[in-house]
């Protein structure tokens, strides 16, 4: 009789491609068989009892710990966001390892390796964030970070400590093209916010509403279309990083028409929050600032387009650009006082722990998308994209046994957001008072229940850092070649 | 010790949304277990040995023993259609029971069932051809069929015998709404088609050639955007059939942009034939009568737009449109002699078994889709919209065991395309000629081995009738919700 | 020293390409002399005194005494419709000859003058609506009557008792490719109106603003893309009428963007109506009625996006439609009393007074379009089309002596309208109550000045009918060869 | 009886709006009467004798004795340029004052004043080349230059002397809208440029047509869709110059339909050259050399692209860019030798005196374009985007005495186009051996015959500089505001 580690009985199981009820057999913290009824014993068993059974999370863009240049410091630390992460059924997330402007990247990936060790509660890799695409970087570092398993790059158009020039853009996909890497872009014309804040600045328009104003849909969709160019002449794939609305929709929709390997990435915050959520509270003049991320969540007509582009494939991932920041404290969002001007508030919202819940409620329980494309945004995709795949991003025999088991709430028995449930060492979330109809009962991550009714139950340390894979190869039957 | 019917071997699975090594353990004709090395024994093992093994193709579109109007006849019955599908890797089909104008259509389903009882080797399913919508059909008819398990229908916007006005289409639209069916469409504009073919007659033109210059893009295209106008009228999904070129596919990809649920298939001949194959070959003036379908094959320039659609995702099926007639005899494409003019030349051609290798070779190992688009594509997609899944179209737990292992040849062991090597009983084939890199090495249907190391096993009539489910439900968490 | 009939002093003359002050000198109804400072004396001499000058409005589309088939009668004969139309600053109208269903456009022509003489008070000429396309019409008639001056047809996609099938279509418009006329097209798809209106009577929804709901733009916008798509096979200019928005405008933008020759007409209704002037007043039930036309105003979104049409150069011609029906009477809109459904309220509103005073109001002063592009828009252009050019639609040396010289009210002391200032015989208008910046203060026809301070005085028959040219020619230096 | 300084009789006037046979009577430069039958004597009459008359061409972009930062020169001063321009037609150009870095825009004006006075023979307009802009230019300078008369700018986004950064461009075209000017923009990504270039030399693929891949269309588009997006942002109208092809041409089209006020510039090299023209001529390596400018000519394909847009109103203007390099001496294009690699050859071709006959040929001759479109696009337009309308660009009652009588070839009697029958300094024109069908049989500026019957007449520094108004004003019935 054969023997497992763990053994999930009765589940509902849901993939990118399959819906059907089976047993999963867990050993040394993989899948080793899944039957309709399952031979065998093991040291612990998990009634699943016909839940609904995913791949565990897989979030593709998350800030934790990460050095900042301007005096404010994120909230959570490895330990806290990757807790946050697994009680909100993630297990696996992929942080940035950021060059500073005149460093080598080999120093921020050493630096985010002793930031990592020791804390994280699941497993993660590295981003790595090219602020300074030196020839000396681009010809030798990426190329041989590639080789140890960072296979994906962030770089920035706009923020004067991030952003690259064309030209340097341009050296970065082209050495992804050559090394077989990803490249994931902020698209924000960085001149247009530049003048346009000065005019508001100049005008006395400070509140956190005109945050929103300082960034109009046109200087992401303008960024977004000149992104596109750029990886078009290099022939290589990018990735558009939280896509907020309509026109820069439009552009990535042409550039597929075109047959471009344009990929794009959406978050909660452009299809719950709106431009309206860093008004004016006449209680509190900078309750906005919880809302400020760039770019800005826009009206409410765009969430529309996004929850189009999730549905009809534009989209390729679901992220949550979890970018934590206190609202209180000498590193919060009102350090500056209520009389802060927008341009000072730290941009970023939590969200790592919502990501899955509120997509899961308001996507799939509320029928705008199938339990499959859920499932493909939020774990498979990231997964394939950034080399994780087959070990992460899905539930099949030989990969890692990392997988939610989810309560499902009826009409009325809804959970409300509060910032007290969650995990996150941030002290508000802008979800708060939301109303959710699913939240993960069980996570399992390598095979291990991290979170159990309510529990969360992993050491810090437990987590490991997974090197990477490239995401695509000269093999077309390889099946990350969907990527290309 | 468990038993099973068979067991696959060390079987490289690749299905929409995994690829792992495992085996596969086969009961009562489903699949009951997959397992890194599966515990057990099997009246039967077969050692894939590592070769690739996907899902057996479910062809969506194709035409057995379909009677005509016309005096022409196809050339397969549902034994040689079935067998020639089993020996290219396909484990279901999906022909069509044609309502005759002023007749019932489960008169022609009855009838339909006759032909295929008894014949067919491999599983099947009915589309219905709605040629006549009376209120009768409308009220009565379609949804009483529609609760038997014939959920899909197909309407034409073309061709005298069956088409219906747009009166008629809104008709169909409203009861697959309201019914949950699918609709296909053929989408030319048959005035147009009849103006431009008499004034080629008129001016002698009359050559094979000038089947393409009677059926213009441009036709195809707005036939196109009005079946697209009328589902979005009516809220329901469509799929637009053998789409052959850019101008079609531009309005489909519009379509998609604004959130419509509009469906698209292409098929081989969109691929690999080309409006040059139409011309006339100086030894034979009706040659180019072997390629006459419609729409017709387009220019090579199009055929590209068709790679991109079926690698970006535009394409949901890829179908063989199988519509075999013979060159030769009495009923075949040259009955009227040398000088027939292309109006009276049968349209369509054969292709059932020749689908899946020519996708695998030019496809997946050329590099131009990968390995889980081609599942997609050829088993999964047309499973989940014509609602014969997940009992079809995937490798899964509880599924049938339909499943193709694949023989792969490297350069220089291409297998040519040659007439008398396939298994229908069409007298050519339009494809004579060309390379393949891989062909079925065995088909597996419910867990039976129809075709292995060449050769064909399967009884005639084992094939059963597949009542079909609504492709869609109300119920978000449905998996086939995806294709609302 | 010259003499003249009429001299015009001080005139501040625009015209499609042009802006100065000028005398304009008269003789035999025609222009003569254009100069600074025009030597010579006149019978008659009017001092412009440095107001605006613009050429008198040619009217391409409106209906008066027009037979119907429904009982229902147009408001205005030749004698009130014209008059209406002069004291609006329009000195050419194109009204049409309706083909009756088994009659002969021949007939319809002959009836038609018979109305027309005796009473019209400016000139005229006919377009010709084509309701049943036999051979005899396509190949006999149509050429014959295009040799005689009626070079335009005007055909509908909908209304029972007009609409042809697109192979009528194809056939009329191979006539208009083959003899060089233009062809109007009414582009609406009849069976969705017809299955959206039987729809909205079985659920009892039968209010006049339910018009609304019978037609949405969809129907309007598939009935334009098919135009466009026949128009490209046949390889010949068209002119799509009455645009009412946003997705009509999109086609016409795309088919223009491609280099296809199709030209798009507006009216006031599409900027100055919207669907909520067709909804309930609570204490009349029918008012909505007043606004019943196809296609219906849509909503305020919409109109802006007409507005950006005029501006852009999307829109050729800007017309009246004026199809006047009494609220009252036998034969009025209400006829059926409070409680007729709207598919049996009468189409049409009128506007052949207002078109220019509006177009002038809210788009020249209100700084939306330029001066040229009034004219291009309300003269030259529709004259262009319609082959009345250079006898018709500008100020030029050798043409007609039609033009308006412009009252203009400053702020604060706009006009009102109300329908007892205007002169056609309608007992309502549309416009009821808006405010105008601009009204004729003098109207001069060949010569002829017919309202001048507020006085109409043309003698009923002293308009004369004008036999149209071809709108375009073989010789590429023909002026009109701009709208092939 | 009158008694005028010229009168041209029996003229065939074509402009924007009109086409009339009449007299012109001219007196002190300008036109004060046109009639049928001008009565009166003159000082000088000309028998058009029915020939056509058009208005003197403005050439809106054209470069005489320009300096320039790298050691090359422009063949043409201000004599041989602008002598050139009146031989072909043009009464009018505008050339660029052109700011150094690091020095003011007034240095450039003044300098370009000198080069001008006492050479040009006909009229004259400066557009300010920004290259610099800093807080004073924007602030201080080009306000007052705009009072001054010079209204247009010109930008570029490539060439490292004169490329502005975003931000740079957007406080230009902040000053545009705030005082009025127009922006001329050079829409190309000057990174993508220097990136290419660097792979071809590195490469060792130095040949002049590497100059077309160093600027592929993708290049040329994203900075047309930045540049757009730029203005939107602005709120202003901006000109793209010289476009080239399709992508660049979809963007303007996308802008237009979005109601922006995007204007664009076509010019003779991309109707009449093509990539091939910069190939490789077996006995001559260098020949591609005469064809290099920026953007290139593109392939074929897009020469109909860009006969559309002028066609379909999409163009604006149809200028030159007459930049004039002799081939051979120690400033030519040859001057590295057979060797120099393609960035290092002067970029830019000449084409002052071509422009309107290649146009007349090609348009309006061969039925392309009509004569009004003719017109608009070579002298009404220019004149007024650019400020000096209605004194220049049209033929009416105040206007300058500019225009063209044509001399018309028949079949078989076409002009060959040869160097030494132009007017330039330039030791070669690209058009060499073209056919035309037309050319200026007589040029009047101001009333001065300056070409007639092959004698070029008039004296070096009898052309006058001409103050620009304003391109658009808020008076909304100012006739430029179209231009808004």
């Amino acid at each position: 009789m054969n023997h497992y580690d763990l053994i999930l009985r009765n589940a509902d199981i849901a993939t990118v491609g399959d819906r059907y009820r089976a047993d999963i057999g867990v050993r040394d913290g993989r899948i080793c068989a899944i039957a309709q009824q399952l031979d065998g014993s093991a040291a612990r068993e998990i009634d699943a009892a016909g839940r609904l059974v995913t791949p565990g999370g897989v979030d593709g863009h998350c800030h934790f710990d990460q050095p900042t240049s301007d005096g404010s410091r994120f909230a959570d630390d490895f330990f806290t966001g990757t807790r946050s992460a697994a009680c909100g059924g993630t297990t696996t997330v992929l942080p940035f390892a950021a060059q500073q402007k005149g460093h080598s990247i080999q120093e921020a990936v050493d630096d985010y390796h002793r930031r990592a060790e020791g804390k994280a509660v699941i497993d993660y890799a590295f981003h790595l964030i090219v602020a300074d695409a030196t020839k000396d970087v681009t010809q030798r570092e990426l190329p041989a970070l590639i080789e140890k398993g960072y296979t994906s790059f962030k770089i920035y158009m706009t923020y004067d400590d991030l952003k690259l020039a064309d030209r340097q853009i341009i050296e970065v996909l082209a050495v992804a093209r050559k090394h077989g890497a990803m490249t994931m872009i902020h698209a924000e014309n960085s001149d247009c916010i530049a003048w346009l804040t000065e005019q508001l600045l100049e005008a006395g328009l400070t509140a956190p509403r005109y945050h929103s104003s300082s960034r109009p849909m046109a200087v992401e969709r303008e960024a977004t279309h000149r992104a596109i160019a750029l990886a078009e002449l290099i022939d290589t794939p990018i990735l558009i990083v939280h896509v907020s609305g309509r026109e820069a929709v439009e552009q990535i929709h042409w550039a597929r028409g075109r047959g471009l390997p344009i990929h794009a990435e959406t978050c909660p915050q452009y299809l719950f929050l709106s431009a309206e959520d860093l008004g004016i509270d006449p209680d509190d003049p900078m309750h906005g600032a919880r809302c400020i991320c760039s770019p800005p969540p826009r009206d409410k007509g765009n969430q529309q387009f996004i929850w189009n582009g999730l549905s009809s494939g534009l989209f390729t991932i679901f992220s949550s650009d979890h970018a934590p920041f206190n609202m209180q404290g000498s590193d919060g969002k009102r350090v500056a006082g209520d009389d802060a001007s927008f341009d000072r508030i730290p941009n970023g919202i939590p969200g790592v722990e919502t990501r899955l819940p509120l997509l899961m409620s308001e996507g799939v329980m509320a029928g705008r998308i199938d339990i499959h494309r859920f499932v493909e945004l939020t774990a498979t995709n990231p997964a394939r994209l950034y080399g994780l795949y087959p070990k992460k991003g899905t539930i099949a025999v030989g990969g890692d046994a990392d997988f939610v088991v989810w309560d499902v709430f009826g009409e009325g028995e809804e959970k409300i957001i509060a910032n007290d449930m969650l995990h996150h060492a941030a002290d508000y979330t802008p979800y708060e008072g939301m109303k959710l109809r699913a939240w993960p009962g069980v996570t399992v991550s390598r095979g291990r229940v991290v979170w159990q009714d309510g529990v969360f139950s992993a050491a810090a340390g437990s987590g490991q850092f997974q090197p990477c894979l490239r995401p695509r190869t000269p093999n077309a039957t390889n099946p990350l070649d969907k990527w290309i």
